[in-house]
């Protein structure tokens, strides 16, 4: 606890990955007052054809 | 915002989903008076054998 | 199934949710096929001090 | 409705996930007083790399 | 790990809570062989106005 | 995008979550290249009888 979840479009490598756990995870520690060993992200990623704004999606755009 | 997820099963095609974003992204709109360009809709898929209803999974099924 | 869920900032009207649930479960009736009893909405709020854009909660906003 | 959601890692096999709705859904069957077959149970696994705790993902760890 | 969630409508007793958290590791830790100590339970609760079946409300419910 | 969601214990001041939405704003924005005006951060509160830990909820701790 805390419990972070980030959701975003596929395609990040694991590099990028790797840095965003641990930078949230900091980040978080540090302004919450929670030990970081009891932080746990998920990431969840998206396709373009999944996400939309606007009622369009990401891959029907030209 | 709104932010909306739709989760169904896999299997639809990328011509149901183009629409499937489209009218819930105007019903959205329409009825409680949100900016289309700001309204966000996420599809996610499940597989038969992660559903499951009365404690038994679609993919377990006769 | 399919499971919508809807989430946005408090203050709607029972009218509006009410218009909203109604015409969103049309909308994914007609486009993916599914019988409207089959379908669920949920509806989430949000208080503006827990949403945040750009890094910055709508209830900092001046 | 209840809707149960387990997340978990990738690897348990169909017979280990077939008993896990069976077993999940008579719990709360039996504990809130909810007819089993009202009870919905969704799985959603996650890959090692995108699951971290203490910052670090599990696919990092020696 | 795992992380459970469970969504349901408001109303459950403390007892119910507290037995269904219990019975539900339970459920989960035999049937996926994680350790007891691991399993997350998270317990969601929806009001009648923001649960929809049909596109109707709970809460519009003669 | 990306989408931020931290759910934690209820009991932080306006200040602590003010400082984590912008920290972790910052994390995510570096460290997978997206402009920080487009990361959206949700806060989640969870209540300690709604939480449980190996099948016990926080509020049945002695």
């Amino acid at each position: 606890m805390p419990y972070v979840t980030v959701k975003m479009l596929e395609g990040r490598t694991e590099e990028q990955k790797k840095a965003l756990v641990d930078k949230v995870t900091a980040a978080v520690s540090e302004t919450v007052d929670a030990p970081k060993e009891k932080i746990v992200v998920f990431i969840e990623e998206m396709s373009k054809n999944h996400y939309a704004v606007g009622g369009k999606r990401l891959s029907d755009e030209v």
